[in-house]
C-alpha cells in the first residue's frame, strides 16, 4: 500500500504546473489560409509575402518587447496588414457581388474579456480600430452597416474614400468569380475550381501575450469575394472567428466563416483547454482537423497561451503565417509543409 | 484489496449511462428576463403573458408528439410570440434610438450543426423563418441589414409594412427612455432605474428535442430600446444567444446581450456539457451566476439535453418562461420564485 501511495504522490508532482518563470511575451499572425500552393508561387511574390508578414509582426513585437499591451501589438500589427494590398483587410480587401466593400473585424481582451466588433463598414481606414473604439466607446459589443461606419466617424478614426480599398486584382478576381458561378455553368476546370475555392479566405488576425500576462486576439477581413445581401463571417464573430480570455488563450481564426461560426471555432479551442486541460496545440488541432473538417469545412488558427506556447494549425495546403518569440526568434511559414 | 476493486466496479456501474429509455420529447420557452416584479404587475398583464406561454408552447408541442421535427415545433411556437405584441420580438418589438425597428434571429439545428442568423431585418413579419432560409437555401450563416431583407423577400417570405411592428406601448417606453438618458440628467430616481435596465430585455426563444432525437434552438429579438449605430446582440450570434447540438443541448438566451456576447453564453453551457460531463441545469447554472454574473451582466436562459432534461435559469428577478414535457405536463413561470 505504501508503494502505491508513493507512486500517487509521484503522480501528483508531475502534474503540478512548474512554478511560474520570468514574465514572457509574444506574437502570432496569419494572412489567410487556403489552396496556398508552391506551384502557383513565384518567387518575387513569396518574397513579398514574407516581407510584409515579417514587417507586420515586427511592429507588434517592438510594442511587447518595450512593455506595451497586447492590445496595442495587436492593434498595430494588423494596421500593416491591413495597409497591405496583399492581405483580404483594409486595401486590397476582396469585393462583394456589387463590386463593393464591406469589412468586418473584431478585438478582444483577455484579461478583462471586453470585446468590440463592427460588420460591413465601407470608410473606416482600419478596421481594427473601429472594433477597439466600440469596445472601450460604446456600450456595445458589435456594430454593423451604415451605423458602424457612422459611430467610426463620430469617434474620429480615420475615413477613406471606398475607392481607396479597391485594387485591379480584386476587381478581377470578382468578373472571374462571377463568371464561374454563372446558374448555365454546370462544370468547372480544376484551375477554376481552385480558384474559386481560394476566393472565400483570406483574413488576416493577431494575438499576443504582454509581459503583464494579458491576452488580445484581433482579427480584420473583406469576407468572401462576391458575398452577397450582407454576409457576415466569422471575423466579427466573438467566439467564433476571435477569442481571448488570461484563463486559456488568445485565438483569431481565418477560414470558411460559415463552417468556422457552427463550429464556435475560437471558443471552443479555449474551452477544450478550460475544461479538459488541453495544450493549446492540441485544442486547435482537435477543432480544425476533428470538428470543421468533420463538417467539411477547412481554414486555419493562431493562438497564444498565458505562458507563451503558440500555435499555427491548418486543414488546408497553406496558411500566410509568423510568430516572434521574446528571445526575438521570427519565424515565417507560408505552406503547411514547411 | 479485494474491497476496493469491489468498490471500484461499483463506482464504474453508477457512472455507466442508464439503457436508454423510450424516445422522448419537450419543448421549453422563454420571453425575456429581467426586472419581472409582482408589485409592478396587474392580475390581468399577469394573465395575459401565462396565456401566450401556454398558447406558444402547445403549438410547438402539437407538432413534437405527432412525430413533427424540432425545427418546426421551434419556428411555429417562436411565430406565436413573434406575432403577440406583448414581446420584445416581430410585432410589439422595442424601437431604435431613431424610433426605428431592427430585427434579429437565430436557429440552430442539432443534428447537422447547420445554422442560419439574420440581424437588423425591418420588414420581416416572421424574423425566425428567415434565419431558418438562410441556413437552408443560402450558402451563409448570418445575413444583415437591407441585404438581409431582401434575401428573405427573394425567398418568398411575409414582409409586412415596418408600421405593423410598432406599438404605443413601445414608443412611449422609447421616450422615457431618450428622456432619461439625456446627457445633462445625472441622477434617476430607483423607479426610473428599473425601467431603464428593464428596457435591455425581452428576446423571445424555443428550444426542443423531438422524437427522433434531435435537438433545435431558435433565438428572435428587437434587441435594447434605444439602441444606436445598427448594434448586434447576443439573439442573432450562434454560440451566444442560440446552439445546439445532438451530442449535447439546444440552448436559448435571453438577457444584456454585450455581456452574453463576451461570455458565448450558448456554446459554453454545451462545452460545460461535453468536455467536463456536466448536468445541464448545472453547466446552466455556473455560467449564468457565475461567470455572466461575474462581468456584471444579467439575463437568463433556457435549455433541453439530448435525453429531455429541461433547465430554465436566470439571475434576474424573473424571466417570463413555460415547458411542457412529453407527457403534456405544462409548467408556465414569470418570476424566479415561483
Amino acid at each position: 500500500m505504501k508503494k502505491v501511495i508513493f507512486i500517487t504522490f509521484l503522480v501528483w508532482m508531475g502534474c503540478k504546473e512548474a512554478p511560474s518563470a520570468d514574465p514572457t511575451f509574444g506574437i502570432v499572425i496569419h494572412g489567410g489560409a487556403g489552396t496556398i500552393l508552391r506551384k502557383n508561387m513565384t518567387a518575387e511574390k513569396e518574397a513579398e509575402y514574407r516581407s510584409v508578414l515579417a514587417e507586420a509582426i515586427q511592429v507588434g513585437h517592438a510594442i511587447l518587447k518595450a512593455g506595451g499591451s497586447s492590445k496595442e501589438a495587436v492593434e498595430k500589427t494588423i494596421h500593416v496588414m491591413e495597409d497591405s494590398p496583399l492581405f483580404n483587410a483594409g486595401r486590397g480587401a476582396v469585393l462583394t457581388a456589387d463590386a463593393s466593400i464591406e469589412l468586418d473585424a473584431s478585438f478582444m481582451d483577455g484579461a478583462t474579456l471586453d470585446a468590440g466588433a463592427i460588420s460591413g463598414v465601407k470608410t473606416i481606414k482600419h478596421p481594427i480600430s473601429a472594433a477597439i473604439k466600440v469596445m472601450e466607446d460604446s456600450p456595445h459589443v458589435m456594430l454593423s452597416g451604415a451605423g458602424a461606419d457612422r459611430f467610426a466617424v463620430e469617434q474620429g478614426l480615420e475615413t477613406v474614400d471606398p475607392e481607396y480599398f479597391i485594387t485591379e486584382r480584386r476587381v478581377n478576381a470578382l468578373k472571374r468569380v462571377q463568371e464561374a458561378q454563372k446558374p448555365q455553368k454546370i462544370s468547372w476546370s480544376p484551375t477554376e475550381k481552385e480558384f474559386l475555392q481560394q476566393q472565400r479566405y483570406g483574413t488576416v488576425g493577431c494575438v499576443a501575450l504582454d509581459l503583464s500576462g494579458n491576452l488580445a486576439a484581433g482579427t480584420s477581413t473583406g469576407g468572401m469575394t462576391n458575398k452577397n445581401w450582407n454576409r457576415i463571417g466569422d471575423a466579427p464573430i466573438i467566439g467564433a472567428g476571435t477569442y481571448a480570455n488570461n484563463a486559456t488563450c488568445a485565438i483569431s481564426a481565418t477560414g470558411w466563416g460559415e463552417y468556422f461560426i457552427r463550429s464556435v471555432v475560437a471558443h471552443d479551442i479555449s474551452a477544450l483547454m478550460e475544461y479538459k486541460g488541453m495544450p493549446i496545440q492540441e485544442a486547435a488541432y482537435e477543432v480544425i482537423h476533428n470538428k470543421v473538417a468533420k463538417l467539411g469545412g477547412d481554414g486555419g488558427v493562431v493562438g497564444i497561451d498565458k505562458k507563451g506556447n503558440v500555435m499555427m494549425e491548418m486543414n488546408t495546403p497553406g496558411m500566410y503565417r509568423a510568430h516572434m518569440d521574446s528571445e526575438g526568434k521570427l519565424t515565417v511559414k507560408i505552406y503547411k509543409e514547411e
